[in-house]
């Protein structure tokens, strides 16, 4: 099925071969490369779609450039019942968080709560697909992480010193779509900035900030300034405590140590990240405690709109939205990006994610 | 010493004995008096003036009206290794707060983190009073709560469902002031807002909104709309999620059941909060650790300000500044506050603050 908007409905499963058989043929093992293929494409289905396969080409390209270990021992270096520290021995990011994520849930049963952090870790990409790993086993989830370059200045400057640092919590519901919050720091992100640059739009006042303070609308020009954080100091403050949490806690990447990894292509990035889950059964019979959750979510869910506005939103019921329907129609993938894709199939040896005009 | 902003510094000191005797009067007994007089002065020495003494004439009226338990039995109901569930009984919320945050401190000594929720609590006053309480251990304090009110109406709607919700999160540091978080989830608080009004100055567009989606800036008039979340959704997502953690998870009230103790003298608000604490010593050697925090603080207060601003400052500094100021100075009470703490003297049989023109 093509659609108007130039692009192609592509199945998940598609999705997920495509990016296994491309981190296969530049050097990942076979093992690795089906982890993080599922975890990227689940950043599709969600709809977190600047953190799915439009990512490929850019791993590839530093993998290739031996940015990243391919052989990697992750493991965990330091540990009490309720936290781990894990050293991502430079490793694909998914593969990092993947182990985090999975040592928090193990001994957020145990212990009622747990937090993991890493460092020499890469990107790994969207937040909510970890948290939401909680989700099936009735526990909150809650991550944090160092960007994987300073495109913010701390609130009232003018040195790149913090990222877009995001933070995702997960929080499961009875009914209705889970709450899953997943957010920059800044006002809008890189991702949001570039596909207004590709539409030939401009973007609002506020998002980007040039050396004088004065917004930069033109998308373009989007280099010339920094992106602001969201609420003023609040967005800054936060980012900042994110990356002392996720970063320096762990010893990994902060302020002016952070690799930029879209332009340098060759470096190790130590990026750090955390997940901290929080058991439901800590607190009371999950089922309640979910029916509860729901409850709330609920209430916001019918409550008056502002204005003109559609129905309120809780966080989390687009992702879930997206999530039922790319699942069942594929994901929708711009025809750039399966351009991009199919160079990129070219390049490593590999069939077409799919032919155009198919 | 009277200031030209007419007012008076008063002592720590005297702040606390007053708070203190007070409390007593109305029937609080002496041990918890000094408890909750002692936090809530560190409030003012802080600079959190809208948690300090200026809330006492409030805290006196609904104890009172018998909106609280005077004979509280606050105990744990629940708990793992890692989390407790605080019951607090209906006492003041500084009580609960403080069991709160001495349970997480200690089980956090032996597990690496801990998590503590309360349910039956009142207004605990300024979120970093408690969150600093994990510094001098060297530990991570992170504390979140549902307000004791619904100023807030979720993002894109019209129905006040959420409060201001705050967060704050503490981190210890080597030199230097410590990175202390501490932000309601609103552009602006309620109490800034009161201040413009007393002053007679507007407030800025985008802080309190109308049922249509226009800003109020006369702040006489806030109350004909509501406080807009900080960064749009983001504010909104955050004070939702806070308030699930906080309020829905430990069983306390949340959304349309949430009490707003300003206009309810009489009735019980079953206010939700919790404290999370992180020991550094589960992640590294502390003197390291906190020499890294103070590394990438000190990076952001040495960075370029932006345009005419003046020096950057990190999350804390302001907060550090006023502790050591107060100290030595004492706190700046208004004249308006000064009488209205004698107005209250008077009422419960106790000798005035100080009297004005002293």
């Amino acid at each position: 099925m093509t659609d108007r908007l130039h692009g192609t409905y592509v199945a998940s499963d598609r999705i997920r071969s495509f990016i296994r058989d491309a981190l296969e043929a530049v050097g990942i093992p076979a093992r690795d490369a089906v982890v993080v293929a599922d975890l990227m494409a689940r950043a599709d289905l969600i709809g977190s779609d600047a953190h799915g396969i439009f990512r490929l080409p850019h791993y590839v390209a530093r993998i290739k450039a031996g940015a990243l270990n391919l052989r990697p021992q992750i493991k965990v270096i330091r540990e009490t019942p309720g936290t781990a520290v894990i050293d991502g021995d430079n490793a694909l990011g998914h593969l990092v968080m993947n182990t985090a994520a999975q040592t928090a849930l193990d001994k957020a049963a145990a212990c009622g709560i747990a937090w993991v952090g890493a460092f020499n870790s890469n990107h790994a990409g969207a937040g909510a697909v970890y948290t939401r790993m909680a989700l099936e086993r009735d526990m909150v989830g809650i991550y944090g992480a160092v960007a994987s370059g300073n495109a913010m200045a701390p609130f009232g400057g003018a040195d790149l010193l913090l990222g877009t640092n995001p933070i995702s919590i997960a929080i499961p519901t009875a009914r209705g779509a889970p709450v899953v919050l997943d957010m920059a720091t800044t006002v809008a992100s890189n991702g949001k900035i570039k596909h207004a640059a590709l539409r030939g739009e401009s973007i609002p006042e506020g998002w980007v900030i040039d050396w004088q303070g004065n917004s930069i609308t033109e998308p373009r020009r989007a280099s010339e300034g920094f992106l602001a954080p969201a609420g003023g100091p609040k967005g800054s403050g936060l980012s900042l405590v994110l990356g002392l949490l996720a970063g320096s806690l762990n010893g990994a990447a902060m302020g002016s140590a952070v690799v930029n990894f879209n332009t340098d292509l060759h470096s190790a990035t130590n990026t750090g990240h955390f997940i901290c889950v929080l058991s439901l059964s800590a607190f009371g019979n999950p089922e309640e405690l979910k029916e509860r959750m729901s409850t709330a979510a609920e209430e916001i869910r019918s409550s008056r709109p502002l204005g003109t506005n559609g129905p309120v939103r809780v966080p989390g019921d687009e992702s879930s939205r997206k999530l039922a329907e790319n699942t069942s129609n594929g994901v929708f993938l711009p025809e750039e990006l399966i351009e991009s894709l199919n160079s990129l199939a070219v390049e490593v040896g590999l069939p077409p994610i799919l032919s155009l005009g198919a």
